[in-house]
C-alpha cells in the first residue's frame, strides 16, 4: 500500500501572486477560508485552520508579524518568529496556501493610510494600547485586499478585536465573513497565546488567576448576582489573593459590544487584561 | 432600416446585487471601468465615461452625494441632484450600469469607520476643509469595495484628491488601477464642476480669473521665470484685477506631490481654490 502523499503548503510572499491564486480557486468554483496571523502559532490558531476547512473548500492562512498594532514599547521585536515551524503546523492541518508578505511591501516608502473604527476602538484595549486598533484594522483589510476570501476566521481571546474588525467590514462594505471562534485554553484554564512563552513557570501559575477569576464571575452570576460591581471586586479579589497579577482592567460590558453592564441583565462578556511580570495577557468569557 | 437600438442603462442600488453584477463580467472575461461620481454630471464625468469605454469592455458609474465629505457649513443640502438628466446622460454615453445607493445602506446605525490617508491629505484641500478627504477615501474605498472593477477613473480638476485615491489604493493593496483623466473646460476656459450652476453671470465672468491666473503662470514659467513666489505674486495680481474672487490658495508644488516648490527646476501642479460669491471653486494646470 502507498504512503499517503504529503499534505502540499503553497507558500507566497508576493501581494500580486497571492491575490491570483485565491481568485483562481474562486474562479473554479471553490470557496476559500482565512486565518490571518502573526505567527507563533498554538492549538488556537489551529483551531481557526479547522473551522475554515470545515466550512471551506481550501484554506489559507497568513503570518505577519505586524509593526503598526505594536505600541513603541511593546514587544514587536521579541515577538517570537517560528516560521519552520509554523509552516510544518500548518502544513500538518491541511492548511493549503500561507500568505507570509514582505514588511517592505506591506509598508512602502511613503505609506500613510491608516483607518479608524471609531467607537468601538475607543476604550479597553483602545485605551491600553493606543494606536493598537488602528494597527490592526488597517493590516487586516490590506490582508483581505491580498487574501480576497470568502470567509476570515478570528479567535474570540480577542474580543475586542473581533468587534473591530466586524464594524469596519460591516462599514467598508467589504465582501467577506467574518467568523469568531471560541477560545482554546490549556488543561488549567490558561487561554492560549503567542505571549505565554515569556512566562517563568512561577508567572505561569500565576497567570491562572485571570482565567480562575473569570470561571468565578460565571459561578456568581449563575448563582443570580446581578451587580458588575459585585462581580469585579470579587474577581479582583481572587487576582490579588494570587498575587504578582497586575490588573489592567476588568471590563463587564453587554455581549458583542464594549459598552458597560452596570446590571447583568442579558447576555455579557467579561474581559480582563493583566501583566504578570512583563507579560500582558487578556483573556474573557461570555456569559448568558 | 431599423433605428438603432436604445443603448440599455441597469440601475442599481443594492451593495449586493451591484458587486454580484460587477463579479459577473469579469467572470465572463470582461473588465470593468468604474466612475464614481456625485451626479449633477458635466462633460467632464463624461469624459471619464468616454476614457473608461475607451480602456475597459463594460462601464459602470455610481451616483451617491457622500455626505461624509461635506464640512457643516458645506452646500451638502442644496448641492444638486437632477437623477433623472444624470441617468439619460449615462445611457446615451454608453455607460453599462449605474449604482445609486441609499445612504442608510451606506451609513447604517452604528457606522464609525474612516480612512485617514496621512500627509498627502494634510495640506491645501485638507487644511481647507477639514475632514473632506478622511470622508473622500472612505467613499472610495466602500465603492471600491462594491463595485469591484478593474480600473477606477477621477478628474484631474481634484488634483489633490487624485494624490489621495492613490496613497490609499497603494497603501491597503486595493486591487484597482487608479486613472486620472484631464480637466474638461468650457470654451472660455472655464473649468467644469458642478457647482458652476450657482454662478451667477458676474460671478461666472469673475470664475474666469482662475482659469486666466493659470494661463498666465504657464506663460511666465515658459519664459524662463523659476521663482515660485514670483509666479504667485503675478497669478494673485491679476486675480485681484479681475476682483470678487477671494483666493483661498495658490500652491505651486512638484507635480505628483502635496510639496511646495519654491524653486520650478521640475514638473509642478499649480492649484488654486477660491471663492466666487459664495461659490468655491478650484482647477489646477501641470507644467513642465
Amino acid at each position: 500500500m502507498p504512503a499517503a502523499p504529503t499534505r502540499s503548503l503553497q507558500v507566497i510572499t508576493g501581494v500580486a501572486a497571492m491575490r491570483t491564486a485565491v481568485r483562481a480557486l474562486q474562479q473554479r468554483g471553490e470557496t476559500v477560508g482565512f486565518v490571518p496571523t502573526m505567527g507563533a502559532l498554538h492549538v488556537g490558531h489551529l483551531s481557526l485552520v479547522d473551522a475554515a476547512a470545515a466550512e471551506c473548500d481550501r484554506v489559507v492562512a497568513s503570518i505577519f508579524v505586524n509593526p503598526t498594532q505594536f505600541g513603541p514599547s511593546e514587544d514587536f521585536t521579541k515577538y517570537p518568529r517560528p516560521l519552520e515551524r509554523d509552516l510544518e503546523l500548518l502544513r500538518e492541518r491541511g492548511c493549503d496556501l500561507v500568505f507570509v508578505p514582505e514588511a517592505a511591501e506591506m509598508y512602502p516608502q511613503g505609506y500613510g493610510t491608516s483607518i479608524d473604527v471609531g467607537p468601538v476602538a475607543v476604550p479597553w484595549e483602545g485605551a491600553a494600547r493606543p494606536g493598537h486598533f488602528a494597527g490592526v484594522a488597517t493590516v487586516v483589510l490590506k490582508l483581505f485586499e491580498c487574501v480576497p476570501a470568502d470567509r476570515a476566521y478570528f479567535g474570540r481571546k480577542d474580543y475586542q478585536q473581533t468587534l473591530v474588525v466586524r464594524r469596519m467590514a460591516a462599514d467598508l462594505n467589504l465582501p467577506i465573513d467574518v467568523r469568531v471562534c471560541p477560545i482554546v485554553r490549556d488543561a488549567d484554564g490558561l487561554a492560549l497565546s503567542s505571549r505565554n512563552v515569556y512566562l517563568s513557570p512561577d508567572e505561569r501559575r500565576r497567570a491562572l488567576a485571570l482565567s480562575q477569576s473569570l470561571r468565578l464571575a460565571e459561578e456568581i452570576i449563575s448563582r443570580g448576582e446581578r451587580d458588575a460591581l459585585v462581580v469585579r471586586e470579587r474577581m479582583l479579589a481572587l487576582i490579588a489573593a494570587v498575587g504578582g497579577v497586575a490588573v489592567e482592567y476588568v471590563a463587564i460590558v453587554r455581549d458583542g459590544t464594549v459598552d458597560e453592564a452596570p446590571e447583568i441583565d442579558g447576555p455579557v462578556t467579561i474581559a480582563v487584561a493583566a501583566r504578570v511580570g512583563t507579560t500582558r495577557l487578556i483573556d474573557n468569557v461570555q456569559i448568558g
